[in-house]
């Protein structure tokens, strides 16, 4: 574990974290990564609210503040959740082994979403970041309509994580438990005006934060145009 | 300004500022906005590709790190795009004005929007968050798959911002220069299995970091079903 990582046995009231916020940005960052393994012990409410609220401090287009966060807790809620996120999973988790097939470190990540998905109902906390306003279904709108739509929520979903990080508290980010949003918007009691963008399960970790693996940014940037890569 | 800003006329290389980016997580992210108005001194290629660095560090969908950042510099490119970008603020900068009249913050905004785009050839650095593979165009897809796809740069992007943030380089999120995608391609010579994102201007700033104003965390939050808001 890194040097701010506490067990999970002290205190975990807000009060006694709060000063973890003040973790150093270039280390929340450098030991981001998705912790999918958590313990079934409730999560602090309070907790839950200040990462939202420092997630509410990301921009969003033309400031429109149009994002809205449900906290589930209940089990039921939970479990018709963990039903379609299984449904999905068996299409995608497939192709995901077969594609992996020999990359360890890919393994690695498709066993911790198999037991994300086989623990879904005892993650104590998922929050469902949503925006209001949704688009028209089946309507072609040019691309950046969506990008627009969708930048005006992830941004804020990442401060989360972020915060979630420096409380030490394991998130991940997924969509596939909402690939019906009809049956979402049922289950969350959302009006049709809302769309579920993401789920990010909260807990207090099994596994651990640590640094991730990440191509040298040489390799992923480009001077004035494509192609032109002074840096690799 | 905030405590931890430093005024731009001091050393401005990535050496003398990498410290900065130990400013505690919870202040870059409430003292983080969108800063418009950038002198138009360059801005250090190291500093750039720092922030670019720390954006890989954020989560995509299946891990898949499909992004790429053009950095663009080059005064005919800004150009180009600033024209794109006028085009766009003549329709939507004036429905803006119509909208928010006699809203004093939200024509703040607009008069720094304004000033942006009057000087966006002036502006040091864009940086251009793109993702390959590109959906279909003009496809029906479920808005997962469209969720997904922005999920896996927009939390990139706010680590690129926070970073920013922290150096003390003004930057904000557009998306109005890219709404002709073809024209963005061409100006930027991507392929067509390329799609750009959004636009991160960056320059020192003229304006300030400085606490936002948001609607408070209760009112945004639902306990498991909509409309239930136990901290309202």
């Amino acid at each position: 574990m890194t040097t701010n990582e506490r067990a999970p046995e002290g205190d975990r009231t807000l009060a006694a974290n709060e000063d973890r916020l003040t973790m150093p940005l270039v280390e929340a960052m450098e030991t981001q990564r998705a912790v999918r393994k958590v313990l079934p012990d409730p999560v602090d409410d309070d907790l839950v609210l200040r990462c939202i609220e420092l997630a509410l401090k990301a921009p969003t287009g033309s400031n429109g503040q149009n994002w809205e966060f449900v906290v589930v807790t209940d089990r039921a809620k939970k479990a018709a959740l963990a039903k379609r996120y299984r449904q999905a999973w068996r299409i995608y988790g497939g192709i995901g082994r077969r594609i992996s097939k020999g990359d360890g470190s890919m393994n690695k990540i498709l066993d911790a979403v198999q037991w994300q998905v086989d623990h879904f109902e005892e993650i104590p906390v998922l929050v469902v970041p949503c925006l209001k306003g949704s688009r028209a279904p089946f309507v072609p709108v040019p691309p950046m309509a969506h990008s627009s739509y969708y930048g005006s929520i992830y941004p804020s979903v990442q401060n989360l994580l972020l915060a979630a990080r420096s409380f030490g508290l394991g998130a991940s980010l997924i969509t596939l438990p909402l690939w019906s949003t009809i049956s979402a918007r049922k289950i969350l009691g959302l009006p049709v005006s809302v769309q579920p963008a993401c789920i990010v399960p909260l807990g207090w970790p099994r596994g651990r934060y640590g640094p991730t693996t990440r191509r040298p940014v040489g390799d992923v940037v480009h001077r004035d145009t494509w192609g032109s890569q002074p840096w690799k």
